[in-house]
């Protein structure tokens, strides 16, 4: 096309929400006039579904729950009063409880006043408020948060380091809607020690987000926490940075979450009233159907050219892939549907892997978040009549017509700035067209049946390890292979994982295990509990 | 295949480098007896080719460069003893600047001395720092580290808010191979601007990495900075961590870089000496080929479970895909190779996106890394007999099995710690990996011509923002559409651009560019300089 050509096209196809002065361009995706019109159909139907969602639909039909995190920012369209009662009660009671921490009338033990938070969550309990937290923190909020987002304990003693002497004045907000997983349970245990281990009462400096009656949610109120706040069945993990899973951290952080809350409505309501071209939701769905053929047969790399964005990729990483990763159709054929992300941020990632996308092989799309205001005070001119910012404008200009030239497509967000509106239209706009996606390939967005497989093995292997560990008591000072020790509990079949299990034993401090000749050779490689 | 014959598999293919106390676990991936055999001409080839390279031949003769990055950790192998004093000096240089800024010989101008270190610094010159910083960093160290990786007006103020009054205990370093990147120079003046803004002089807290009479060198001479390290044309900037660009700042933050660069020369030493069976990196470039079919056609997902690796698949997004994402064959045949490379880490990737892994779209293989020693003291138990590590360890076993059992391929290397050792091994496998399987793939893995036509596209965007201002000055107070502005200065072509720079320009403060109407609204939205 010539460069008129592409400016009509721009013109033509340039998607805005006024409200939120954002725009969605697509004319840099190769569809031609006929795509939207043939895709009209399937898109009116998956616009049905999404109502019949937001009525109180059940969903996600394997679970038998309703998917409500649309009212959350809309609680209006709850569709019952004890909902919409659930939802703002839940909000003004998060912004209560953070007024109360703020204003230092709940306080630590032996410190004026809470100065820090550790969030201890994974998955959708850790990446909506990890990305929240970069993008609007600064030095000057009110709390500092850090994160246990894993089972790693030099990850957890990393974190505690940094900490130091201020664990004292660190309130811990454990998120778990099901108050059952392992790596956040662990992270709550370890960080109960971490207290203990300086005098402290954990419960004291503790909040717990979770189901109710959950796991956790009994251990919060036995034990006495702080606070309590829930997690509703008709919130997904993945889709819950608008519950208190994100607005609580947020809050804390002292973020305007009511700004928000108002980027998601306001995004929420341009993607629900006008016609398909005018919904960027709507829009951006068809797009991704057709950069990856209904297939995700391109990977959708995200870069946001403003360095606070940095974790949207990976918020996006899960949103994305566990909603429309899936082996099956609504129908039950086989299908494995998914769609592949990542990005970081530009113009960095320009100098880690354009020469591929440019160049190389022809397996991605780009996603471009453009961030109009880059600054909020005037800047130096590194250049005559040209600033930091205005290079970052130029290489994501750049960047985009060197991809379209070399035949590679890409999408790009325009929006004001990196601000809580902002960022709550970007979940909302990624949340309904995941959504949306989902129904046009006829796969259950909600659900994750296949994070199971793992966990079971994992229970697996730690069951064998409590075995092994019982044989080699019973047989302290006696040398023998994995293979041997294995067959011992009657488990030969299980010996690579039993060796797995005995080497990294004997490379944990305190666990008695003892290791004799190299872990290089699997199978004379001997194993003892030592006399 | 039954547990027995897996089991076998492992055995047979475990290729360990027993000085590094490493492992590289191939049996995951389901190639056949005959694949090794079918390959081991080619894979021969790359070998001698490789040789050749060490040796000091042009291996990348686009730019008539050698190649000389392994040189780094084995001086005595470089082929001319000036180059191996070069290599020598530099290391002790950087030693002794490191210990004259730990024991204050250096100082800042009004502080007993530097207790911060900013780099300045992208893709080459910032992937390895960063990687290395957060893998070996803590809050004992005695310098903590901030990056500028990016010419984001909001990066460089969040960074500068968060060093606050600390910045006149910065010490700047500023990092470019070729001395002109423009992110970087834009950072240097940023970084300049604050420290004048507090009466500092930048020159005083100032240090450089950087070609001999490169733009930044001569400014850094002519300025007067603390001191400057050079940086070689046989040293690529995606292979330049064991070069000054990454051990300076590593030296500076009082990591053990003698240690990071053992770790390399052992992990080099294994990969030149054996078979291939023997040799970590061919088998691992091996087996990109056999997952891929030497085309990329599988994306490989990184996934550390260790806190503390989290950006090593930053790093190598940047090794791996600039290096091997290109355009033509080595015979100038059009042949678009490339390896995408994404991930964070385990087990919180779990919660992200295994879902998509186990079930989903089968377009990738993983490579997990394993750590052996989770943590330096004993852990409490969270369960009976069971600690936070065992269970990260748990869920690496648990989901290697489970990608396995649904047909997906994995490789596992396990090392023993994330220490300094373990991070120039992690360096050196993959670079040489890289090289090898560029050779298998035939392209040149150590050019980038790709990245010139999105710099080039930038630069026409800000000379077409200097004729846009310039017209508007020549006019002030005349509201005109972009067309209309583009028109007036010949290029109504442009006029897409034109109108992205002017909104860009509007948005931004103090540039003095005012937009009437709505951004929506490309073709009636007017800009002028306001009179």
């Amino acid at each position: 096309m010539t460069p008129r050509e592409l400016w009509d096209r721009y013109c033509r196809h340039l998607c805005a929400v006024d409200a939120l002065d954002f725009r969605l361009d697509i004319s840099r995706v190769r569809f031609d006039d006929g795509f939207l019109e043939s895709m009209e159909p399937r898109m009116q139907a998956a616009l049905a579904e999404m109502e019949a969602l937001e009525a109180g639909g059940l969903a996600n039909p394997d679970e038998q729950r309703m998917v409500g995190h649309y009212w959350l920012r809309a609680p209006e369209r709850a569709p019952s009063p004890e909902l919409r009662r659930a939802i703002e009660g839940t909000l003004a009671s998060i912004e209560s409880f953070a007024g109360d921490i703020h204003a230092a009338r709940i306080r630590p033990e032996s410190r004026p006043r809470f100065t820090q938070s550790l969030v201890v969550g994974i998955g959708g309990s850790a990446l909506g408020p990890q990305f929240v937290a970069d993008a609007l923190g600064g030095p000057a909020d009110p709390m500092q948060t850090s994160f246990f987002d894993n089972t790693d304990p030099g990850g957890f003693d990393r974190v505690l380091a940094r900490l130091g002497d201020r664990l004292a004045e660190t309130l811990t907000v454990v998120i778990s809607k099901s108050g059952g997983t392992k790596e956040t349970r662990n992270g709550m245990l370890e960080a109960r020690e971490a207290y203990r281990a300086k005098g402290l009462d954990f419960a004291r400096h503790a909040a717990a987000v979770t189901g109710k009656e959950s796991e956790l949610d009994r251990l919060a109120h036995r034990e006495g926490f702080l606070a309590r706040f829930p997690m509703w069945d008709w919130v997904g993990g993945r889709t819950s940075e608008t519950s208190a899973v994100g607005l609580l951290p947020a809050a804390l952080s002292g973020f305007r979450i009511r700004e928000i809350l108002e980027g998601a409505r306001a995004m929420y309501t341009a993607t629900r009233e006008r016609s398909t071209a005018k919904k960027p939701a709507a829009l951006l769905a068809l797009m991704w159907h057709r950069a990856g053929e209904g297939r995700g047969a391109k990977d959708m790399v995200v870069l946001p050219y403003c360095d606070r964005l940095l974790l949207f990729s990976r918020y996006l990483q899960q949103l994305v892939m566990e909603s429309l990763g899936k082996e099956k159709d609504r129908a039950g054929r086989i299908v494995h549907q998914g769609l592949a992300v990542y990005g970081n941020k530009g113009s960095t990632d320009q100098h880690a892997y354009v020469q591929q996308l440019r160049d190389g092989i022809d397996n991605f799309f780009v996603t471009f978040i453009e961030v109009l205001g880059d600054r909020t005070a005037p800047s130096i001119e590194v250049e005559p009549d040209a600033t930091s910012g205005d290079f970052l404008s130029g290489f994501l200009a750049g960047t985009r017509r060197a991809l379209y030239e070399g035949g590679r497509d890409s999408i790009t967000l325009t929006v004001p700035d990196p601000g809580p509106r902002t960022i709550g239209a970007l979940i909302a706009l990624f949340e309904r067209a995941v959504g949306l996606y989902g129904s046009l390939v006829d796969v259950n967005a909600y659900h994750q049946p296949g994070v199971e497989a793992g966990k079971k093995a994992a229970e697996g292997i730690l069951a064998l390890q409590r075995r092994l560990l019982a044989e080699m008591r019973a047989r302290k000072g006696d040398w023998r292979t994995a293979e041997e020790i294995a067959s011992a509990i009657g488990q030969a079949d299980e010996v690579e994982s039993a060796f797995q299990v005995l080497a990294h034993l004997a490379a944990s401090p305190g666990r008695g295990v003892v290791l004799q000749g190299k872990r290089s050779d699997p199978r004379s490689a001997r194993f003892a509990i030592e006399r």
